[in-house]
């Protein structure tokens, strides 16, 4: 089964009140919160990256979920499970690496335990501090879909890691990638309307789709280099047009269109469904 | 190493102003948050529990250190790595378990994964509502400990597990353990002074005993029996003597006295360090 399977089950399970998105919502305290996993031999291996850059990509993926919210980051909790023959000196390193890639954040607490690889799994509280919190599912026809920065450098670090190439600048976009708040704070905290943020996680086309989808429309877009790749942690967002003026340093990957009978155009390629876009998969068996 | 020298090193690396219960308290918000994981072999096996009871049990495990602080449970995230080998029927069946343990939180997202062997994270949040959050460094001398239930039975079946026993009771305590909401609430909702309250997951003993260390005070206190098995998952409270009259269904397991030369005294025998209490230890390696 993959991870959408599974997540179909859940939502018939718990219902889908606060799922849809990486962060849950929650109004009543003014906080947005999110939790993911990072498990040895399905994420990473441990040959590939040093505990510094463990502990730092931990971190990473978990703010890069509360910065699409477009909340601030302000704190989260460590739950380690680790092998026998870490030492000291690999937990150290962790929590430097964690330290580093905080944006703000305070680490408050967690859990350590034994098993026999290494798991990480981070919980990730954001506040609305009265910015506007993004849905995937609101992105409205006539929207600019924007974004900053380059893709498939991670996609290339990991097949450099793979291949045993030495390429420094890939792979570091790969164990290492730096986040955009600036991006998320400049959206969330001057848009008046509903808008749609997510990050590039699962890659552009993989973003794009997604809110095309859980907003019920259509978008169309040109191709860029590297869009189908995964993990460049970027952020997208889908935003009204009088909007971009306020905004500086972005550009716009596509549009969102009343429903077609695609979700997603890139270029003259009509997408469907998901699983056309064939992404990368995070359901990926160790 | 063991989780405490763990524990240590991450005390260095990032501070400890949030660190030391089991709840970490954002005034802020008027939250706790607490994290814990349950791993495959390491806090249980799969051919012991149904995963029901193994969704039952993480949230329970979970749910009770919110009732620890004595806040209100009210969300959960739960992010789960999961084989090959796993099919729906497990993840329907241990939503159920998990639905059935909720005490009234919503399950609001998490995460889920690939993996070699199940584990389960699960961040909880309370909500404090106006009650008083307790903290395992709040005990003052002349406090009376309380408690209320059996200790025992949740070793017992764990015994019963690993031979083999068939004893229907122990097991459930062991694998279905019941969660005490109305002693957390009674003291928190009341209590108009600061208080120290634990659940004794690790056993009553050890409560105790971490109770007096935080506080930098002893207890004395009588033998009980099974006070040394842990997974019981009863709370203890550390209260003015005079609270107690606000107070129904409980026993007096403890006294809260000036620093001795101990920390903790049961009957004759006196703890002065953690080691000498040779307690269950959650960092067993799998």
């Amino acid at each position: 089964m993959k991870e959408q399977d599974f997540i179909d089950i859940i939502k018939k399970q718990i219902g889908d009140e606060f799922l849809g998105d990486d962060c849950a919502y929650l109004k009543e305290f003014g906080i947005v919160v999110s939790q993911d996993s990072l498990i040895e031999d399905v994420h990473f291996k441990r040959k590939w990256c040093t505990p510094f850059q463990l502990g730092y990509k931990s971190i990473t993926v978990n703010i890069s979920d509360i910065l699409a919210s477009g909340a601030k980051p302000a704190y989260l909790t460590i739950a380690l499970s680790l092998p026998d023959d870490i030492d000291d000196n690999f937990v150290k390193q962790f929590y430097s690496g964690a330290k580093s890639a905080l944006n703000g954040a305070k680490i408050i607490g967690g859990d350590i335990t034994g098993g026999k690889y290494i798991s990480v799994s981070v919980t990730a509280i954001g506040k609305t501090e009265g910015r506007r919190i993004s849905s995937r599912s609101h992105a409205r026809a006539g929207y600019k879909v924007i974004t900053r920065g380059e893709y498939g450098l991670s996609s290339a670090g990991l097949n450099a890691l793979v291949n045993g190439v030495k390429n420094e600048k890939l792979i570091r976009a790969h164990l290492e990638p730096k986040l955009d708040e600036d991006f998320s704070k400049s959206i969330s905290e001057q848009i008046q309307t509903d808008y749609a943020m997510m990050d590039t996680s699962d890659g552009l086309a993989d973003a794009l789709f997604k809110i095309a989808e859980a907003s019920g429309l259509s978008i169309v877009s040109n191709e860029i280099q590297g869009m189908y790749g995964a993990e460049d942690y970027h952020l997208i967002a889908a935003v009204p047009e009088e909007f971009l003026k306020k905004l500086t340093n972005f550009y716009i990957v596509g549009e969102v269109v009343e429903k077609q009978d695609f979700v997603l155009k890139i270029g003259h390629k009509e997408y469907k469904n998901y699983d056309e876009l064939k992404l990368f998969d995070h359901f990926r068996r160790g």
